[in-house]
């Protein structure tokens, strides 16, 4: 991915549609408290499995918030290496969220999706609850080359599944515990 | 645990020390974009293992942030089962700081700990580090009951290995995919 971050300027949030900061003002066994707190959506994922490469397609992006924390002298700066993924926020189900996102950023059709698991992330101050899926992807379902939409840039990215273990302990790619946990979860399920 | 929480009042979040949100403006590729963040610590955590009891040993705590996201009607209203963990706030090493974390929550002195890995959390708005541990205890390294320093009430939660892979996918409890990770990181190593 050729892509070059300049001009970079860090300001006062302002109202925003996706980060709603607050502080929860409240009595532990009768002790005055307060924590302070982000409101966020809920997200979905998949684990892509694609049968004829014996490889799981993840997406690779750039993530402001990530290249933020990282100094310049890592390999990617600001890039991620992810499921599949997006936040609730249209009114529909789960499922057809993260149908939706398969379709709009790598471009599989998939008529089917089946759950891994519901987790939460970030205890600390935001709590969002993710729900995990898996599904299997060929090329017969195949309709667009994906990356997105609006503004979204997003790679697709095959990694061999002999290699996932691998590319978990590599700490030049930029990934979540999540993601290591689906590896795991997969070969348990499949390669027994 | 009976703990109760009472008067809970949502306010404005003021300046803080643990969340500070911002705005990334820049250009990729030339584009002008801006997105929403905020600026975390970043955190260790450990996965615990007691050979006495071949258990895990967990956390319990109450998390506000997930507090608020719940409704009523589950069945422990913002707790959480972490891995024992902490933030990088003292200047201090990963290495030294979760050996301090686990004796302040769960009262052992821990001597070395095995890195398993860094992932990274929330690329979308947060994208904090997280380093993850693991160590082997026992009844002899036991110093104090634990349960947290300041305001912390930190409940220890010891989970049996040959449980541990039905809890994660009991969504009665609120956890972490790192911890789910870890359980089979676990057995992957050890019980082959």
């Amino acid at each position: 991915m050729d892509t070059t971050i300049k001009n970079v300027k860090i300001t006062k949030m302002p109202e925003s549609n996706f980060i709603k900061p607050f502080r929860m003002e409240f009595e532990r066994d009768g002790k005055a408290m307060h924590w302070d707190c982000v409101k966020v959506h809920d997200s979905v994922s998949v684990l892509l499995y694609h049968e004829e490469k014996e490889a799981f397609l993840l997406v690779k992006q750039f993530r402001p918030a990530v290249w933020c924390r990282q100094k310049e002298d890592v390999l990617e700066r600001g890039f991620t290496y992810e499921l599949c993924a997006g936040i609730l926020d249209k009114g529909i189900s789960e499922e057809e969220t993260i149908i939706e996102e398969i379709y709009e950023e790598v471009g599989y059709k998939v008529e089917n999706v089946v759950k891994i698991g519901s987790f939460y992330s970030s205890f600390g101050f935001a709590g969002g609850k993710q729900t995990i899926f898996y599904a299997k992807i060929n090329e017969s379902m195949k309709k667009w080359k994906g990356g997105g939409i609006d503004n979204e840039q997003i790679e697709p990215f095959y990694l061999l599944v002999k290699d996932a273990m691998k590319f978990v302990y590599d700490e030049n790619y930029v990934k979540a515990a999540s993601m290591a946990y689906c590896f795991m979860w997969f070969n348990e399920r499949f390669k027994k």
